[in-house]
């Protein structure tokens, strides 16, 4: 079974160092041998990493919102049609063995939160100190903060051999 | 239609403020004669306030994540078996014509964030001052903070006004 | 706690019998202080069934495939936002004490098939005999037929009370 | 993107002609180069499916109705935690290309009907003639009956023509 890897973030109001992060990231995850699952639009975090991913030879997994294929990202190589709108947000961070949230919209918040409510780990790769702290009352040993994409797939790494998973195939 | 008021709030680790204070807003829902919505469980802010708009004669709906009606407050009329686990949180928030967050835990945070998404308005009752500030920086017009119940339900009323919604049964 | 009875049927392609129908069960479920509920839309055996319920002056629950209250049959009280599409059906069926189709579509097959896996039981109101025939091999304890809205209250009444359900509000 | 294939059947009751089908049925899809989707639990024509795409070297989906990956398949390559118990069912057809129901059971029932009631083509591999006769009532153009999984994967790739879909990775 594929170890699976979920990064979130902002769509339409991704800043430019999101996108430049989310796509170096979706690369790291690819030359990891992880796969990749993202929101699946075309438009933002979701987009860039599984760009990047895309470019690096990865398998990416889009869990899309709507109820057809028609509004996917081009590097999705796997398309989940849920029509459950942001009820989806749950079904990212649950199929997700780690999960990364690579900016931060109120969508990402929203995934933030129901990661850490079902115990995953999650990393925070530089958000603003706000973020960081204010998940860190809620959930001090599960959340983590990084700076660059280098350091967040280094964090992975370790997380996952912490939780003895490994790509087995 | 009846007008519908979602209070949400922390389970299990809902402090002794919390409890009073849901009961207290639930009692105010209905004598106002707004019908209030929660997460249904026999729990925490969700138990509180049920019981409070039950005392007060109100309707109560109680959005189940579970896939069965064994677990629930006594205090629910009308129990909504979902069986979506906390994906149900999103129909917490779109059901609701004003969303009240009664204190704050990591589910509460989804749903005031799924909120704000979907285009409520939502109320954030006693809650410290990071949460407020963390949730205003998404959604500047939209999140608003109260200190008391009666506060609460005075601003929920302006909320409704201002919605042009009103009880019509 | 309410006892809720579902009445599941066609929307756009409903027969005037099935709508007939279903302005009767909807009157007879009301007289009887049952909750009736349906899928919510302004159309079909959902809007016939509210509409009778109404008129009886029952309390009608809608649990909407949609993301808002924009399009909510005019005699729904209470109004449930799923944003689920098709998933919702789930909802209605897991919500009902009793499931009765009066008609049937495919989502009403999809329904009638997830009441029963679930264990719920079904009544098929003036159904033709194959679609019996058909429920009837996967689960023969729990499905049954009806020709009249009469008839259908008066076993909704015998299975609730094999049931140990009464209505207490 | 991959085309998806998605084959349904029953769980616990599946008859061993059932899964002798399904195994053959995964092994011809792997070998046609598509992506097989399944229900994910280690049971019935589900597991005997994805067994079957497995030991041909292909890539297999499972969308989970449980909240956790502690009961998948072992042939499963990419398990989809959702958490949404049946109604996980919709997103199973929403995500497929093709849909075929091999063998027949409640959930079944439930995914073919939301499977035509989307606009999806239905094989129903080997179903006993009611089945059939059941379905095409309501969607004749849709729903096709095969009695091998060669002739199924034969018309599944006639179906793929006509929808202009092809494997493009």
């Amino acid at each position: 079974m594929r170890v699976i890897i979920g990064v979130m973030g902002p769509g339409e109001n991704a800043t430019p160092e999101d996108l430049r992060n989310a796509y170096e990231l979706g690369q790291l995850i690819a030359r990891s041998n992880l796969t990749l699952l993202t929101g699946g639009r075309p438009v933002g975090v979701m987009d860039a990493a599984s760009r990047g991913a895309k470019q690096a030879g990865g398998l990416i997994i889009g869990i899309l919102p709507s109820g057809n294929k028609n509004s996917v990202s081009d590097a999705v190589d796997i398309a989940i049609v849920t029509d459950l709108g942001q009820a989806r947000n749950n079904i990212n961070v649950l199929s997700s063995d780690v999960v990364i949230a690579c900016g931060m919209g109120l969508g990402t918040v929203s995934e933030v939160a129901l990661a850490l409510k079902s115990g995953k780990y999650v990393i925070l790769l530089n958000n603003d100190p706000k973020s960081y702290e204010f998940f860190y009352r809620f959930s001090p040993d599960r959340v983590f903060r990084t700076n660059t994409p280098q350091e967040t797939i280094q964090l992975t790494h370790d997380i996952l051999a912490r939780l003895s998973l490994f790509e087995t195939k």
